[in-house]
């Protein structure tokens, strides 16, 4: 039997062990949403960025610059944040450079850990069978809201956690993974109308980009599993 | 209308905006159930101290010393942490100097809030009704453990949280609070159940002290409400 453990912000990573784990990085609203709309729309890569000056860098190259803070596209990007910037002419072929408010620097601690996938609920079987396959302990690292917890990243890690004890190979005594199932078990008969009373449905509302969070709550749209390797995130094609 | 905020972890204060709020210290199992129960059985004061070291500066001194790391009490301790050592005949008009694993240093934060409070399931709706006559934005700091989420503490915050809003004078838009008044729901019919599958449970099962468990569940045993005042927790009298 392998240990689930849960991990609802970046704030607290430091406090739970992660050694060995395969890790699934989390931002439900909208990062690792986009992220897998990228590669579903044939994005060769995707860099991971945590810091604006960092991404800078990579303004004026053949890099395709996807930037948000506080859910607005920065002024030197060529595109924002939400999923549907990531169309198939736009990022077709394309490598990506990646920065967001929590996003990015959710997937940079992930990656500490054995190996790192990214998950959303437009992938969520595939990456449940991926960490199956990978036989490991597992480690959910949500990306909350600049340190704090979020109701869309926790509900998912539930489902996520509920999906792999299903299977009969996973376990938890984490307590986080217990609260996190339980919510999900709440959310579940009407998902989107629970993802309403988040603050961050409130912030993406304020300033008009409550428009993808349907689609973000959209069950197993694709078998992509974008996972980190060497400072990159592929398409992971071989499981 | 007031605003509720709840803070899963000391990991977590330092991004969540707590300027002004009267805070409430939560660790169920057992610190801030303890200290209610010492002034239940007379205790003068309590000295909450984070570190052993400035703990030790209070050895042979007319301070009683209630200790405890991992559960266990220090070996210069006069008591441990269960709330069963702070009898009448232990306590009774004495100061205690008191440090535990989280507990105190989850104290020792609430305080740089406007007012700090201590908040068990024994004093629940005291506790409540101090808030409310406060009559300022609320801040429920939960302890967790070494940095990490628990059950226990965040089912608590949620039943306060819901308290405080059936009064009709406070709100939420935090998602913490919302998750742990829908982790209350839950727990709510069969709160021992509940908690027996807290990562805690199991270790105070471990060392033997789970017992106290049932007590630190109990609701409503007393009226009093320890607040912190220069250094101090008193039992306030005035509310």
């Amino acid at each position: 039997m392998h240990h689930i453990t849960v991990c609802f912000t970046p704030a607290q990573f430091p406090y739970y062990e992660h050694e060995g784990c395969n890790a699934v990085a989390i931002d439900i609203l909208r990062a690792t949403t986009s992220i897998c709309t990228a590669f579903m729309n044939g994005a060769k890569e995707v860099i991971p960025i945590s810091t604006v000056d960092e991404l800078k860098i990579h303004t004026g190259t053949e890099y395709l610059i996807a930037a948000e803070r506080e859910g607005i596209k920065l002024d030197f990007a060529d595109i924002g944040n939400s999923p549907y910037y990531f169309t198939r002419d736009v990022v077709e072929g394309k490598t990506i450079a990646y920065s967001t408010t929590n996003g990015t620097h959710t997937i940079n601690l992930a990656v500490q850990c054995h190996r790192a996938a990214i998950g959303a609920f437009i992938n969520l079987s595939a990456v449940c069978r991926w960490l199956e396959a990978g036989e490991r302990d597992v480690f959910l690292l949500c990306a909350g809201w600049k340190g704090r917890f979020n109701l869309e990243d926790s509900v998912f890690a539930g489902a996520m956690a509920q999906k792999l004890i299903d299977t009969g190979k996973f376990t938890t005594r984490c307590d986080s993974a217990l609260a996190a199932m339980d919510l999900w078990s709440i959310a579940k008969p009407d998902l989107m109308g629970y993802i309403r009373k988040a603050a961050h449905y409130e912030r993406l509302h304020k300033i008009g980009a409550a428009d993808a969070i349907p689609y973000c709550l959209k069950l197993d749209l694709t078998d992509i599993v974008p996972v980190y390797c060497d400072g990159v995130l592929r398409c992971n094609s071989d499981d």
